[in-house]
């Protein structure tokens, strides 16, 4: 048997808490035999949420956490001051080596600030990005860093590229990974200030495959598999391409509702077209990293559903079991 | 009758000219009693390609340009040393005032470079912004600016949210036109330091109607009229909304021929769908103008149709009656 992994999982955060969180936690032990799940939040509430879930009982525990940080709350201010919140309580469980990540659908603020304070940084990396998954028409790229950091700087960037590849390679298996910089145009004297002084830095990068410049038009299409970027258009991109498809979705299902002819053919495509959308569902691949921490912080989407805490949770195996924080460590 | 707009056109710019073009130009005579348009490029080119077309002879003129500026040429060179290229010849026609406008599907760069240094920016204005308007959920919005000017300043902002709302006003007619910053979360204490220094000045600006932060995600939505962002972050914006569409689209059509079900349920929606997809369609509206200009720049994509350059040829002629130059110099 490998090694046990434990997560502390943030039972309070997000809108669909703890329901649906603690139903990931149940799912993910049920489905992962080397995990273990410290439920951190108000044991009360956990409890009777727990009950009647079917579960191996000596693979979750509840530690108790009084407090909740609300989404709309400043977050340095909530992180300092709710000492007691499920986010704070979570965390100190990474920094204290009781358990090897945290999980949250929580406050996204919070998350970064208290992962930056409370877990803290690997010796030698200066900012700690967000680099989630996301889904192309030919695979999966990670996008980093989607906002935890805005006006980098190139040295930042360079971290931020050698340690995506470092997560490609090893948590989502792709030898090599091609590392692109999101730039205007194709060429090398294309681009911002910070692009122009960051391209020849990635060019001399020995430890990294990188490619060149991609322009936004190439990203769905996943031309690169690490996407490096500053936090304000990373931020810009992540959320733009949820949003676009979320919109064009709805705009086509309003389409086959127009028509007598088109509701038959909806019915008819349903399947087909659920099966498409899955491709493109940022939910099966289970939230986004804080990278270059010691120890893993996974946020996940506010709405997240237990499928997503579920797989959420199956990535911080392959992480511990990948030592990628060693890794990171050790390409510094 | 209305005053007549003369627009010089790029017949030698695009992947689809000398053809496309010539066609958009002579549809567009035939529908707007009111335009005139000088086919700009190689004499005899044309000619050839107008051969057979019907049209009013007295409406469409051609001015000779014996050079062609390539995509792939570095754009200030190409602007100096080709002083024979129909964009060239086509934006001194702007200059001298023997056109109102110059439209182009040719290389980005040389319409960029061209704009600010032979038709020249209006007095007081630092940077000229180009604006496309995007397709929405709820209608369109205009984003300005989608990749002329890189590393801008606030100030340069304030001026791109004030002709963008002058433009939304009078050229596409919406009334007082909501204006929001691009940014990575709704409260004014978020942002990077451009945009931090750029939202107390727009909020103090009493000439438009600042409803604060926009983030990517409700840009689909069309949740502002005017989308104001620094370049770098509006190329990606207008690039990944392209890019997402089209592969969104893609993996749909393939999501429909995947089963025999499917494919008699494809033919069924192919109506209603290809109603939806119009909706979405870019090229509905246009091209993107280049504003601040003494004249009208306007840029199509470069793999515009005689649709697109109808349409933008038709954009001038409202350009031209709303005098927008005018209102955007008296709004400084």
């Amino acid at each position: 048997m490998s090694e046990i992994t434990t997560v502390a999982l943030d039972a309070m955060g997000g809108d669909n808490a703890p329901v649906e969180i603690i139903k990931g936690a149940v799912a993910a032990i049920n489905e992962f035999a080397d995990l273990r799940v410290l439920l951190v939040g108000q044991e009360e509430v956990i409890k009777k949420t727990l009950e009647g879930m079917p579960y191996a009982q000596d693979k979750i525990s509840i530690v108790n956490a009084t407090e909740v940080i609300e989404t709309a709350e400043p977050p340095v201010n909530a992180i300092r001051k709710k000492k007691d919140s499920s986010i704070v309580v979570g965390m100190k469980l990474v920094k204290e080596g009781r358990a090897d990540a945290f999980v949250s659908a929580g406050s996204s603020g919070a998350i970064l600030v208290g992962g930056q304070v409370i877990v803290g940084r690997v010796k030698g990396i200066d900012r700690a990005p967000m680099a989630p998954i996301m889904p192309t028409a030919t695979g999966i790229s990670l996008l980093i860093d989607s906002g935890a950091n805005v006006d980098a700087r190139p040295a930042h960037l360079v971290q931020f590229a050698k340690m995506g590849s470092i997560y490609m390679e090893h948590v989502v298996g792709i030898q090599n990974p091609k590392v692109g910089i999101v730039n205007v145009g194709a060429e090398e004297e294309k681009g911002n200030a910070l692009v122009k002084e960051t391209f020849p830095l990635l060019k001399e990068e020995p430890s990294i495959n990188f490619v060149g410049s991609v322009e936004a038009r190439e990203i769905p299409e996943g031309a690169v598999d690490v996407i490096v970027c500053e936090g304000f258009t990373g931020n810009v991109i992540i959320k733009l391409y949820e949003g676009v498809g979320s919109v064009f979705l709805k705009k086509i299902k309003t389409g086959l509702m127009s028509t007598f002819k088109s509701k038959i053919g909806a019915l008819l495509i349903k399947d087909a077209l659920k099966k498409t959308m899955k491709d493109f569902d940022a939910t099966e691949h289970g939230g986004a990293p804080l990278l270059g921490l010691n120890g893993l912080v996974v946020k996940t989407h506010g709405n997240a559903s237990h499928k997503e805490i579920k797989n959420a949770l199956g990535q911080c195996i392959t992480f511990k079991q990948q030592k990628i924080s060693e890794k990171i460590a050790e390409a510094l």
